[in-house]
């Protein structure tokens, strides 16, 4: 059923769909059409039925979607079905805000792990889990199954960083730091960059802010 | 020169080319080719050109791009070359993280206040600003030429807060509430969602090792 590939414009869309199934689950709706999830969404009805088409359209058309079925599919395509362990590294403010998120969860992503390089952070605890020196971490993920690093380090650790991360068979990274990440084919990376999306908003603003002055 | 309608996608990339050119800016090189600026940043020249198109182009195609003049032109493009002043309402791990992050003061984000419903937090002080309770917030925003409201609070409180915000003169919202906000028009809202990008690189990940499990 996966077979063909699906764009990143898709995939970066399920998470959307899965956060609202699961408020209207929460709710107690049990079916629900493409038109009213495109009205409460504020997607066209066809942009639905588009995307849900890619993963064999979920069925039920007629008389609307299961919430639930749909919920868990969209649940089982994200890999939401599986346990993750995850480490952070860097202990500051959002690496902490990060660990203390009981939502992930409840998503299947366990937080096994916490390293930093500052001698004060060592032995400090973020939700049961001590932080460790950076020099325990390589031999950690190679024992704990971790399959996920969290990065909210500066820059200019990143690389070393990334490196060891790859060497001891990280497979995915997660990546608050301001940089771009350089890694080999296989390993998945999803960045957040902060700044930008403050500069984003910040675009939009200006622009607003200035059509209105000429208006 | 701004007049035409630019798309988020375009825009959604200013950013990433502000950083790369103020990185190189800081590293002393002063032209660049969108040929090297494609390598670099691993997009197409004609990518680059149009993009850059869209502004007017910054001229000097031929023997290259001035970077110190391409860096303040976008820099200017985004709003930049302004101050803007912004509050963060939610005092918890993100919005301390947020609060003390200094970079966004060199992009000219001062920030002015910090709000909290959680009494135990009032008075904390977060790179000097102290944490005031939530019934302060209408009053500051009127007072202090707030442009922008950062929202680090459970999604349970974001309604009635958004209201008040927008009551009281905030122009812009950065969102990191797990909720989509409903403002009027006028209101720029960019939303960080976490657990949305933490599900994606879930997908993506979970989908590679199918793929490896199958061949």
């Amino acid at each position: 059923m996966e077979d063909k590939e699906i764009s990143q414009a898709v995939i970066g869309r399920l998470p959307r769909y899965f956060r609202y199934l699961g408020d209207l689950r929460d709710e107690g709706v049990e079916r629900i059409s493409s038109q009213e999830l495109s009205e409460l969404m504020k997607v066209t009805a066809s942009q639905i039925r588009q995307d849900f088409n890619n993963f064999g359209g979920f069925g039920q058309q007629g008389y609307g979607y299961n919430v639930d079925f749909l919920y868990k599919e969209i649940g089982k395509i994200l890999g939401l079905d599986q346990t993750h362990h995850f480490i952070i590294i860097g202990a500051g403010n959002l690496g902490q805000a990060l660990g203390n998120y009981m939502n992930f969860e409840r998503r299947g992503f366990i937080f096994s792990g916490m390293f930093d390089k500052n001698p004060d952070m060592i032995g400090k605890e973020v939700r049961g889990i001590k932080v460790q020196p950076m020099e325990a971490m390589e031999q950690f993920v190679r024992e704990n199954d971790i399959d996920i690093a969290v990065l909210t380090i500066p820059k200019t650790g990143v690389v070393d960083v990334v490196e060891k991360l790859v060497a001891n068979g990280i497979k995915a990274i997660w990546n608050f730091a301001h940089v771009d990440l350089n890694v080999p084919e296989g390993i998945q990376v999803e960045n957040v960059h902060l700044s930008d999306s403050l500069m984003k908003l910040s675009y939009n603003f200006s622009r607003y802010m200035k059509e209105k002055e000429r208006s």
